[in-house]
């Protein structure tokens, strides 16, 4: 049961942006430019919403791990499977060095922002990572240690089952955040 | 060092805010209804900076804790050591019963939104906390998640003595969030 009193029937975070439109309205900007407006042939939609989906797997975030993997699932192709083997092990799946890199950041960024590395920064550099792309990973990894911890802090409901996020992800991708995520119910 | 190249000479988050106005505007949009906007006698701006603070100290980051322990203490009156008080020890600082146990849960959800537990929502709501209360804690402490880690996780540059940060304090204690951050140094 959440910590406090939220719309019944809607899962993860749009209970409470339901609950806190204004609120809502920043957090979904932010969400829309980093992860769709600031993408580029460099760094893109797909591969930032996997940088938002790991993170949160990570994080043990279940509504935002399923949610962002639907999105990433949608835009990769699902057949891919990058997001599930991206779970298990950045290492091994099927994407790019450089985003083996920014993953890397990603999850030293999660643990704390300290833990960034001199050595990681210059690894991703070597890869053809830019500015942007470094400023852009920090950015959605911290991003989604809020997410996950609005989410979970409040103790929201959320599916169990990844198949639930199909249609959410879809219209996350192809529609876009800002207005969307308060309206619809999985 | 900064990981990625940044104007110099502007401290903490200032310098990635003004390399990426695009994702700023959101952030200081976040910052200023969740900090100012919302503010009411149920939970003063005060009260809501000093959570901000105090969420930023146990993250480590010196930037944000010494910057908004700057707003706080401009707000709740520098000789009353509420911030310095509040950094050692809640639970002797001189502060209220309910914002005792709202710190408590901010602690909780900058370990991890799963750490938040129903005893200490229902300590709170003894104190008179409201959902409202209990909502904007969790999001202020998950926000400051985020801004801690944008700050740490580029390797930002800021002055370590508090005494630096209180022309900072008092202006956005007074002026507010959007727009006044990014232009101005320290």
């Amino acid at each position: 049961m959440p910590h406090i009193s939220l719309p019944e029937g809607l899962p993860g975070i749009v209970g409470p942006m339901t609950y806190s439109p204004e609120t809502t309205k920043p957090l979904n900007a932010l969400a829309e430019v980093l992860l769709r407006t600031n993408a580029s042939d460099s760094l893109t939609q797909a591969e930032r919403e996997l940088i938002a989906s790991y993170t949160s797997r990570r994080n043990d975030c279940n509504f935002c791990s399923n949610c962002h993997g639907a999105v990433a699932d949608y835009l990769f192709g699902l057949e891919n499977k990058v997001v599930a083997q991206t779970w298990i092990e950045p290492g091994t799946a099927p994407i790019s060095a450089k985003l083996k890199t920014l993953l890397a950041i990603a999850e030293s960024v999660r643990i704390g922002g300290q833990y960034v590395t001199p050595e990681q920064i210059d690894d991703a550099r070597e890869q053809g990572a830019t500015d942007r792309d470094i400023h852009d990973t920090v950015l959605i990894a911290a991003a989604f240690c809020m997410f996950n911890r609005y989410v979970d802090g409040l103790a929201t409901w959320a599916p169990e089952d990844p198949a639930a996020y199909t249609e959410m992800g879809k219209m996350l991708a192809t529609q876009g955040y800002p207005g969307t995520v308060a309206t619809q119910p999985v």
